[in-house]
């Protein structure tokens, strides 16, 4: 965390500082620590430091905060829980981190609707115990205890997405403050609406660069009535992602079905204390009623058995199914800490499923060739999987072996007719990636829109494409 | 059908129509009969002409009549199957009726990925039989048998919403071509992607104004292995509603489940020559393994019984279901000749579940004050309900009539938290509504991308809001 960028720039002007400083108070800060906290990310990327931070409780107080900088002209950059991984929410200009974590009110549930509205710095985990009471839960999870604005900036989804979708699907509804320092609110709650412009859809994913997200209308789903997981190594990779591609065509509802590689299943093992076989695993979850999850797993047993699946050991235990998705939630972690002291690089792609044996095959061969330890798991079910690398911060050329590596995989998911990024979002990482993807008259038309809401390039500037 | 609206236009430029004829011969066409066809739509509208027809069969050729098109600066407005109802695709300013319904190759089926490409013009009934070899189905059943591109352009959604979605979530990717003429993909194939600003979403739904969609990636579904279909009428209408909300409580999937109320009971009776008792009614479909169907029914029945349904009639039978099905699917015709001669209006809002009851309860006080036959069917897992008159077409006072009853409907559901429209789309008839559901500001969001993106207003120029 040493290092910092701090390109030369103009010191912010002393009577908007002072605005806003009448305005918040103490919760203006600009000590260096609190910047560098902003200014930093779980990720790879250098630090780079927002002038200074302001922590906003409600949509006036951020009205407040756009109407200012838009009228000085300095860049907003909204900030959660600082968990994402393509340096979203990193200052590139400097400005106003504008920090959302207070806003962590859990607004109003309305069970009979199954649906909530919540506070854009309110945490998923948060908001589950929140709801403990009402029979339902919110089911996007994308690993990291992401706040549920940040989640709908990057279209976070994870490993329940199988099943329940991604924030796309989530979000029913979202109150904005736009550029110009309006309020609006996207959607009413009706469970769908053919009114106009999908603006939900609009702003899920688009990382801050064309306002901010200040509440969240969430639909919300029962609690199943069982949960049972599983676990399954399996001979070959092919083998573990035919069982799933067969139980999806067999109409088995899988709530959860991860790939986790010989090498995460080491990771794993080792941060985890446990003792998994260590080849190409799945980690299932079922859900629904006794007589559907029994059902569920005798299908998929039946399958893993007939695709080269070893054990295929399965508990209807609360405390077993904690144990395992503990460990595939520290995944991430154990993988950072094949080596002492290193750093980690998480990148992702997502394929269509057919094409994610071939995908995967062929990037674990390419990090054969490698010296840097990396894993692979994924969400099989949606064709979309992470590398995670394991870095010495101390060898710089590291850096750039990860960066070749990444290329390759990422072109690799585009040569399938897949996407650079299932889950991650593009931020400073993959703006070259997403012209690969889409083209540039694509992007054009993404810039257009920019453009045309956020015409002085306030908000969150320099993220998903340059201008 | 007589009587259309023909203001005052200057005629086209005779270069232009030169042109346009030079690339399509006679698939260009200026008939009086053609174009009534193409400035007519199956609701209340008087037909508003275009100045002419022409049919494209590619994405290429779609990209020379947008060129032509916006040199010339003549409006166009793309044509599917002509099913819509809020007027969507009337030419409200002449110009070019694109009709797109010779672009219907089913381009590529890839059943390992569980997806689809096809051409826009390429209509639902078409691709389920195209698909029927592969074990694979497409959902959306938005009654009429429209085209892919005409759904995806007013994200219609229908029966099967509450289990599989809606277009938003059934269309994978998008070819578009732009107002400026370029073809744009909106996304890969991937199942899920955080890949820059959802454009394909901020395409589904936007009814032409943003360019012209020519190929659709749709999701598709395992053909569920049992299908059940069943009937229950109920006492009252909150018996009927709550058996849902508790059957999704519980997690019954539910695959549809459709509302008809006493009238629209009596028509369908009356039309498919069936005999129901005429109260309020469930139609019901589950889909999934043998045990897991076998479940859904008892679990629904024991509700149904508990909530004041009567006779529980179930089946496995195809043909119990095709009969079921038909008659739901001529509901809308059913309706329409509760007298004879008459014309339709389909009205549809839809609100937060727990709102249904009240909805539909305070909607029925409302229509037996009118003299005009009207019956409410609606798809209650989501919420979303219509109301369709049977109006006389000699008797204008009824048009009047039902434009406060509509008022007074919509009206209602916005009070509830609801949309104006569920699956129609604002087309002409509820651009008023629009702005009254999501205020000033929102609309000028869409406004200002609209302008951004089609800065001479020629695409479907007049639906969804007034520029």
């Amino acid at each position: 965390m040493s290092g910092h960028v701090a390109p030369a720039r103009a010191p912010l002007p002393p009577v908007f500082v002072e605005a806003l400083g009448s305005h918040f108070g103490d919760r203006l800060q600009t000590g260096e620590a609190v910047r560098l906290q902003h200014g930093s990310s779980e990720a790879h990327f250098e630090p780079m430091l927002p002038d200074l931070v302001v922590f906003a409780r409600s949509t006036e107080e951020v009205q407040t905060v756009v109407r200012l900088c838009t009228e000085a002209g300095v860049p907003i950059v909204p900030f959660g829980a600082g968990t994402s991984i393509e340096g979203n929410a990193l200052p590139v200009r400097g400005g106003v981190s504008l920090d959302l974590s207070q806003m962590d009110q859990v607004l109003e549930v309305r069970a009979d609707d199954f649906d909530c509205t919540v506070q854009a710095g309110v945490r998923r985990e948060q908001l589950n115990a929140d709801l403990r009471a009402t029979g339902l839960f919110f089911p996007i999870d994308p690993g990291a205890n992401a706040t549920i604005g940040g989640m709908a900036s990057t279209r976070a989804s994870g490993t329940n997405a199988v099943r329940y979708g991604t924030m796309k699907d989530a979000v029913l509804s979202l109150t904005i403050v736009t550029p110009d320092g309006k309020v609006v609110r996207t959607a009413r709650r009706a469970r769908k609406s053919a009114a106009g412009y999908d603006l939900t859809r609009l702003y899920v994913g688009s990382e801050g660069t064309l306002g901010i997200i200040t509440e969240v209308t969430l639909r919300l789903h029962p609690v199943p009535e069982v949960i049972s997981s599983a676990v399954c190594g399996f001979e070959t990779l092919e083998g573990a992602v035919q069982t799933v591609v067969q139980a999806i065509q067999l109409g088995v509802p899988l709530a959860r079905v991860e790939i986790l590689d010989d090498m995460q299943m080491r990771a794993v093992n080792r941060w985890s204390k446990l003792d998994y076989p260590e080849v190409t695993t799945l980690f299932f979850e079922f859900h629904g009623s006794e007589g559907s999850v029994a059902e569920q797993v005798e299908t998929v047993k039946m399958l893993s058995a007939h695709n080269g699946g070893g054990d295929f050991s399965w508990s209807n235990l609360p405390e077993e199914r904690a144990k395992l998705w503990k460990a595939r939630h520290e995944a991430y972690y154990a993988a950072v800490n094949l080596r002492t002291g290193a750093i980690g690089w998480a990148t992702d792609v997502c394929v269509p499923i057919s094409k994610l044996p071939e995908c995967i095959a062929e990037t674990k061969r390419d990090l054969a060739g490698s010296s840097i330890p990396a894993t692979i798991l994924g969400h099989v079910g949606d064709g979309n999987f992470h590398v995670v690398f394991s870095i010495d911060p101390n060898a710089p050329e590291e850096m750039q072996e990860v960066e070749a590596l990444n290329a390759r995989l990422v072109e690799r998911a585009l040569a399938l007719d897949g996407t650079c990024t299932g889950e991650h979002g593009i931020g400073l990482g993959k703006q070259h990636w997403l012209l690969a993807e889409l083209g540039e008259d694509a992007v054009d038309l993404m810039r257009t829109i920019k453009r045309a809401l956020d015409p002085k390039d306030l908000f969150n500037p320099g993220k998903i494409f340059a201008l």
